[in-house]
């Protein structure tokens, strides 16, 4: 066995144990397997196992109790997780756009730590394979240069991508593809496809940024519904919603949401659909993330649970193998023709050069091993993290157990301020992405999103510190001020 | 000299005398310069001359006359020039998708003779030097495959961007462009930074679908301004509408427009930017066939006349260079934040590697060569459509004389109906652009465009000619109805 098989293989068993404690099924204080039970059921070696002790020991994961073996590390005083949103009840127009493009402004600014923006870690993703590849397909097929690319797409690739989603326990043609620049513009598409200015949009609270300002920039009103941090939007506040307000669709996050990491169990997706089908409420489901679970067994889509063509299911491979290609698509059910044409109206077709080498990679390059190393990389840094803010956020910090992805919702105690938090951080050359960009209604002044994409370098570590440090103070001035007020 | 440089040579003196015909400097009737003459003026080989001439002989643009010399043939009854254009006076709501999705989805289907949609020959793009570029580019820079790119898109091409504008007597700088997915994206992100559901938006008559269906997408109403087919939009009708209604953009294509082919003189390029900042109305330039141009000199953008960050250029790279990369770009003066900001929430960034492609091939690769290459071909497949258009179409049918691009417009005799022309063609396996894609207004039923951009064949040449019986038969039909009738 060579050095790198064996260093990813302590590395894989190291990830699985860590999957045990995150989903719950060791908790604080509980004995992990012995070494040499772990080293039988994983067949591997003892000497791995033992390296994959010592690996989340030094990340505070677990702990060694002399004679005793391996436990799991009692939770540090702040790393319990947030309780579910309570947004307003009511719909809102949006007004996060210059927030947004003041943080990301600062996020695209290489000379800062990059806390801020959710952006994968260039160092894992294929490049030289890609690179290979995109020559070969250049050089076979050069009419992928110089001819008009139009919509749907690539038939090669809505192939693989239908393919894929044979994963997800959703069956669809390549016909039900159409390919997009992106996910961004796949929900869009789907947006303007069922809805129209002034029509409310229900969406999970906190939510991506980013879906906030499609809704803003498409003159629509969000309607934010509470969200569990590990399952997801609450269907018993999102039934209620829709009796009580007209709304024309919904856009979900079901598998790995952004910025919660939640995941909603497969039971609930199911019910999600049913819900709003029976409402007549179509469903956009973005699963830009999804791929990216830490779950052993592939979760499924709320997409697989459609059986009216109302889901829209979204997803692109900018998160998991080529974020400079801009390679997205949308199964739009019974909306596709819709989609597809503002598709056309919006951008014409993609560069049929990168859907061809996507394809290709999908085919024969070996997604599943990217994926996996995606998801150990990230499974690990979320866990570094998690441990830092552990260590030196303010006492009562709660953060998310995310289900996936690349980053942490941090919740600051009552009192904390992000947005002053985010201007004293970039003052030390540190972006973080604060509370309230995630929400049109103001909410989430004492939270944050802690981006955990990059490498885990000691520039990293010291840098969390500090924001930890920064919200200390902070706090203590916060409470210094109020209690130097009369009362 | 070598053939290929020699046959290159006499191809481009045909050309030049082709464009004196085109431009009205020599009329039917008129003495071309002598052999001598101009193989003096081009400081070429009289048989150089004697070939360019002959070429033209067999385009059946100039006859030779006995001890006389080479002559403008007269033009044959077809070929006169339409009138300017009478739309109806108000706004309409726009509806033109299903039409314009039938046509498209006939265009993308290889087995037909591809008159309908405007496609420039794959056969004239660089698409060797463009593969060696690429793959070079995606080998030293592979960061540009695994990055994300944000707007406004990368700084080399915004700067090459920029150098190219000083053709059109635009002083731009990088800062001023924001890169965008193709022409059509950058117009739809014009628009929405200016105008909102309900507004009214001015624009040619008749014009490119696409802009109709961009205008339709985004719920707003086209207001269609008479304008002629040489000389562009009529600044008089255009000003009477902006007093009589509330315009809230205009967008026009100044030079070459589509499918007229009309240039603007620069004098009234001039007018309208004050025409429309006078009355605080955004100028959106649509330059997208602009770089097609036939004239000797270079004619100036609408941009080059602003003075207050009010017009809008839009361009790209998919007709000249690049049809498959989807690289297109614009400088929105004053509203450039506001574009940058809605392509950021549209879909993002666009691939960095596409970008550096074509910033690397316009800083070294020939561009200007290329340009030339294009137009030469162009200019030569227009003459032969026009020359089989006045051959074979009805008496009575006006054909234009486009300033550059690759498509005629084509109006046959009153009682003359494109669509049923449309059906009947494509039972016949040819595909044509029916008139009233061009117009929200239902107008241009009698007419149709006829896409050049396609290397011309005997095939090419039997579709029109089939296309032509086909109209003569329509109207025999039509006059036999009309005859049959009782009185």
């Amino acid at each position: 066995m060579d050095t790198q098989t064996g260093s990813v293989l302590y590395e894989a068993v190291a990830s699985d144990v860590s999957a045990l404690i995150h989903s719950g099924t060791l908790g604080p204080g509980d004995r992990v397997p012995s070494v040499r039970r772990l080293s039988r059921q994983k067949r591997v070696s003892i000497s791995t196992v033992l390296q994959a002790y010592r690996l989340l020991e030094n990340r505070g994961v677990i702990e060694a109790r002399p004679q005793s073996g391996y436990y799991v590390r009692p939770r540090l005083r702040a790393a319990a997780e947030p309780a579910i949103s309570d947004p307003p009840r009511g719909p809102r127009q949006v007004g996060v756009h210059d927030l947004v493009s003041r943080v990301l402004a600062a996020a695209s600014d290489t000379r800062l730590v990059p806390l801020g923006a959710a952006l994968p870690d260039h160092e894992l993703m294929p490049a030289a394979k890609l690179q290979r590849m995109l020559s070969s397909v250049a050089r076979r097929r050069p009419r992928s240069l110089t001819t008009y690319a139009v919509p749907p797409g690539r038939l090669e690739l809505r192939r693989q991508i239908a393919r894929l989603a044979l994963d997800w326990g959703c069956n669809l043609t390549p016909d039900d593809v159409v390919v997009t620049h992106g996910c961004m513009e796949a929900l869009n598409l789907c947006l303007r496809a069922v809805a129209k200015p002034g029509d409310i949009i229900a969406l999970e609270s906190p939510t991506y940024f980013g879906l906030l300002q499609i809704i803003e920039s498409l003159g629509m009103r969000a309607l934010e519904i509470p969200t569990h941090p590990r399952d997801g939007i609450s269907l018993e506040a999102l039934a209620l919603a829709c009796e009580r307000e007209k709304v024309k669709a919904c856009l979900v996050m079901p598998n790995v949401s952004n910025p919660l990491g939640s995941m909603m169990p497969d039971a609930a997706k199911k019910r999600l659909v049913q819900l709003l089908a029976a409402h007549g409420i179509p469903l956009i489901e973005d699963q830009v993330y999804g791929d990216l679970h830490f779950a052993r067994a592939h979760p499924r889509a709320a997409k697989a649970y459609d059986r009216q063509g109302m889901v829209m299911l979204c997803s692109s491979f900018s998160k998991t193998l080529a974020p400079g290609f801009r390679v997205g698509w949308v199964a739009a059910g019974r909306y596709r023709a819709q989609v597809e044409k503002l598709k056309f109206v919006s951008s014409v077709g993609n560069p049929e050069l990168l859907q061809l080498t996507i394809a290709e990679f999908l085919e024969n390059g070996g997604y599943d091993h990217q994926l996996r190393s995606l998801r150990r990389a990230f499974s690990d840094r979320i866990g570094r993290t998690q441990h830092a803010v552990s260590g030196h956020f303010p006492a009562g910090t709660r953060v998310t157990s995310p289900s996936g992805g690349f980053v942490l919702w941090v919740e600051l105690p009552q009192g904390a301020d992000s947005l002053a938090l985010y201007e004293s951080a970039m003052r030390e050359g540190i972006s973080i992405a604060p509370g309230p960009m995630f929400s049109a209604s103001d909410r989430y002044r004492n939270c944050l999103r802690l981006n955990c994409g990059c490498a885990w370098t000691p520039a990293i570590e010291r840098a969390i510190a500090r924001v930890g440090q920064l919200a200390q103070q902070q706090l203590g001035r916060s409470v210094a001020r109020r209690g130097a007020r009369p009362p």
